[in-house]
């Protein structure tokens, strides 16, 4: 395989401001991966750092989500995270995230809270090894950064989703439980929801999803969603509970999944659930939002809330076995609408935020 | 055992009106058990429902917490609910609520949870069985109420305190696991707060006290509490964060329990833990009482929120068995300051309100 | 409805000798339930006690698992243990064992696990109210069994078998884990096995069935098991260990659940294994049957071993809710696969016996 | 700090033969640490190895238990593996195992179940970086084998010992559950039964210890041990199961746990536990040693089985941390009862396997 001896990146210089930069392509270090950019995703926590609103990040190379292709090993790697045998040529995914493995948390072993998840994200690309972010035509995965290799057979979009709302999700539901005896809530079908949507009905939930636009409804549909719930007709949180227990005996959901990112949605939450009922809140990130909140309500109701940002890392392999053996049944594909050429970065950024498309790709 | 003809309740006919009657002392039918009263504490629900502020009752026969002596015995007692032998005259702690076993909660496993709990509660005086509460010469204890016979050599007092905060912590306590390894912050040092002191010191975790009034933090020290934050002196949020970082290598508690009813003490605690800590509410119960919240702090924080009222019936039993092998190791005879016979029940639950006295005991 | 005078029921009077007798049909005391036995499965157990194999019981009123219809409901009967109202001419199960609420088991809240669960089996039939098994013309349901009404549109035969093998199957599932992840060894295609299969399915787990009898491996496949191993043809527990490995990248399955009854089951159970895989032992439970086990093999790959009789009694909601939603993905009913009326009782069980049948019926 | 130039070690040619052999002093690679041995520990499985009884090891580099002190840091080395800085002259305890990271187990998230632990065990001492074991003047801890620091306070002894014994317990502890509500039954007063019962006794249970040896029982009742059972005066399982359960109001022990490497110990302690009691197997790793044993008492009892061989990494943070706040409520220091200069390291082994001294350690 030929190793390019240059490569191009996307750099934010500041809210909004993205320049295209070309740097000398790094070797890796003793267990690093060089990667190629086979294809990068625009999600949601792209948008928040592009439009500024990320609680860390202010600038940096961009991109965190990707299908990446070997180009070089350094030293001493010879497999994946999960003991599978990597080459050159090879399709791999890395979590978007390090894990240090020499921190409070990781020392603890509760590796999803890692203290320097983010140590490679804000870094300007004049720094080494440049390629700190999927926007670009290579990727730097560092020693600290687990990777699964991607077997043959699954489709090169669907792949690359995996990293981040599959690997989320699949980490969210073993947190908080679910199985054929629930039905489940999922606040927005985005692309957390969608996934959620996919990872409940594996589990042989009944699945009930909320959402405004009709687009993502039908896509929840599609997806296996057993009821939907739209806005624009229950336009109140009485009608939606009501709906809701309609659903189930007059009850209430047995869990709900939080993924909006809007903060009224996590107190709608707690009101459409049953007495003992489950919450998963990882939607609400973004700082300085506030809602108002009864906390009488969820203890009367004895309510469990989860909460998460990020996962385990081996979720990530999970994803990929996930997507090998299931990939198939869901629509996975039809949740990337939109493919742009990397020098079409900020009209992807743009369209996404507007909405006009639902989930743009990057194609280097 | 001789059997009174006619006993004493207290009724309360609304809001701080507080009346006795008198009644025929029943014949207890198959499976129920008439008590006389030994000693009845007044806690904080029996104070909301005498003021007015809990989410259910309005009127009916006060108290709930209570040690009792079994006068007689319906058809087919012969045993606690532990399998432990029972006769008249032995000693019983009743749980305070009802745990029906055919609901949709009872009916999955979820006792705690039983939608009928509450069942004899709002009932009258002048409805059978008449002695529907605590507060009274007698109480009726019902076939479908857990209870459990009270060894010898525990201290009247603090056996009828067992019903409610300690098997309440207990139960929390379990949901929410606490060990040795655990810096725990308890907010508000009342009677559950007191218990949850305890619990946690015999998990060998570090316990964290925050409290306003020094008689309290007095208390919560007696009971082995590690360390106090007075409010009064730091009467911050982030003062108070920034005490507990200090007493946590900078990293935050890793549970803490909410027991004071404020709601403002929920978005607090989820302030004082690390990242990926758990928090146990259980005090804010009152209906209509809101805070200001930032879900994403929590979210970001990846935090586990556990909230219950009440407790798995069970739990009493559990309750009973920590003070037969470690009551001696706490003070909990300091906890009931004052007591008061039946007809001045309503100078013991004014004193308690306004806060003359810590938690006051009916000693009919 | 008519309520019969006169009812039958069949009394195991020593090992193999079986009577029919007649007796008055009683009325139910309050909280119990008179029904008419609809169909009534001979399962292993009850071949256990035919026999004199059972580890408690030599004689009495012969069946336990059944489906039932309402006759006359005894006095506060108003629903089922799920709240469901209930009455006369509906259909339920109930469960086979009592859950007495009263031993040191129930009073630490863990019921299935009750130490006088089988206080009504031993009964001799002359001992009212007579009809203490299922094997009759009616069946008394006493008021500490759960029982569960069953909705319409569940098959007959399905729904008798829903007591014993399936609660206990989601019990046992519930209690060692299994998920879409894990392949699943399962051990022996009878009752308990079919049905872990279909959990199995459910879950979304990857199914390898283990019995040395075509009609049972083929039964297994039409319940959806993905790999079967015949003990015909790899008739060594290496050639059965390497084949799971095989299908398992070499590293042994998740999960095995035995439900042979065969000691030595055990003890290839655990060679079957990855490290770390968790076994469910469900089968063992004749007493003086001996295996050789080397526990250094169970250390070495530090294998969790969960064991259970019996199940929680709200399972066996849980499996009717299965039924309900799940029934027609799977052939439950052709486990079923000879009526017999009552009076045909010891040709049901000399034919199960023999494995003339698969699974008898009896239909008074 | 003085860096030596050359170092001894202990290397096994074959079982019972070992020999001092001199090698250059390696410097330490990226990530690796070069440590002096402070105290090394002769623990048992260092006995199986010499002796030829190891399932995995026949010859080597000796020692995998010890207390060290930094000599050279690797590049990038900063901090221990949680986070705590770490400089030359620092006292640190390493895991005696590898975590690879990259294997179907670490890559799983089940890390204690690293397919390469041994990676470094069974390596000859002429292979670089030759101090391979902890019997020696030097120890090289690779970058893929945690290690924490010890802080100032613990007993040299003490901190050595946490590596093994005490960080298995509290993990093994962890996995199987045990609370002050607990009567749980220490089978053995070795090494790993002394650390059991610190831990049982911390967390708030009844302990009954079982040995025939009385200066292990003397030392088991030292560590807090509530009940001794003697095996040279209850000599019949029946015996010790009778005094068993009249410590336990005729139930049987909740949790039990093997710390003895007897295959009959197995079988004995399914018969002390109660119904739903929780076995914790540790001590039986030789390969080959049988017992006879019924699997049908433990599915009768429903008992849970954990068993396990090493411990989650971090579980030695944990140890540390544990001794740092409780090491002085327990004889830590008296389970050392003998010291050997490293060229005496052969009698220290012979001593160790006759019993003539409880547990050696080797003071380089």
């Amino acid at each position: 395989m030929r190793v390019d001896e240059r490569g191009t990146l996307a750099f934010l210089e500041a809210p909004e401001q993205v320049s295209l930069r070309e740097y000398d392509v790094p070797a890796p270090e003793p267990g690093a991966v060089l990667t190629e950019v086979v294809r990068a995703n625009v999600c949601g926590s792209e948008l928040h750092i592009w439009s500024g609103d990320h609680p860390l990040i202010r600038d940096g190379v961009l991109g965190h989500e990707a299908l990446c292709r070997v180009v070089a090993l350094g030293d001493g790697v010879e497999t994946d995270y999960a003991g599978t045998p990597i080459e050159v040529g090879d399709y791999v995914v890395p979590a978007y995230f390090a894990t240090c493995g020499h921190c409070a948390q990781c020392g603890a072993g509760r590796f999803r809270l890692c203290e320097n998840a983010y140590k490679y994200w804000s870094r300007p690309p004049g720094r080494e090894p440049h390629f700190h972010g999927t926007f670009g035509t290579h990727y730097y995965i560092h020693p600290d950064q687990f990777f699964y290799r991607v077997p043959d057979g699954i489709d090169e979009g669907v792949a690359a989703a995996a990293n981040c709302a599959l690997a989320q999700v699949l980490c969210g539901f073993d947190v908080v439980g679910v199985s054929w005896e629930d039905t489940i809530v999922v606040q927005g079908a985005g692309g957390l929801g969608l996934n959620a949507v996919a990872v409940a009905k594996e589990a042989g939930a009944d699945v009930v999803v909320i959402d405004g636009v009709a687009g993502r409804l039908d896509l929840a549909a599609d997806f296996g969603a057993d009821h939907l719930i739209d806005l624009t007709e229950l336009d109140t949180i009485d009608e939606r509970a009501e709906e809701v227990q309609s659903l189930t005996d007059g009850l209430g959901a047995d869990v709900a999944v939080e993924v909006t990112g809007v903060p009224d949605a996590f107190t709608e939450g707690i009101e459409l659930l049953r007495d003992g009922g489950r919450y998963l809140e990882m939607g609400n990130i973004i700082p300085g939002r506030e809602t108002t909140f009864e906390p009488g309500v969820m203890t009367r109701k004895s309510i469990t809330v989860e909460s998460l940002m990020r996962y385990d890392p081996w979720y990530l392999g999970k994803a990929i076995e996930f997507l090998a053996r299931r990939a198939g049944a869901y629509p996975f594909e039809e949740v990337l609408d939109a493919e742009f050429p990397l020098e079409d970065v900020e009209t992807a950024l743009e369209w996404s935020r507007d909405r006009s498309v639902a989930r743009a790709t990057l194609v280097p």
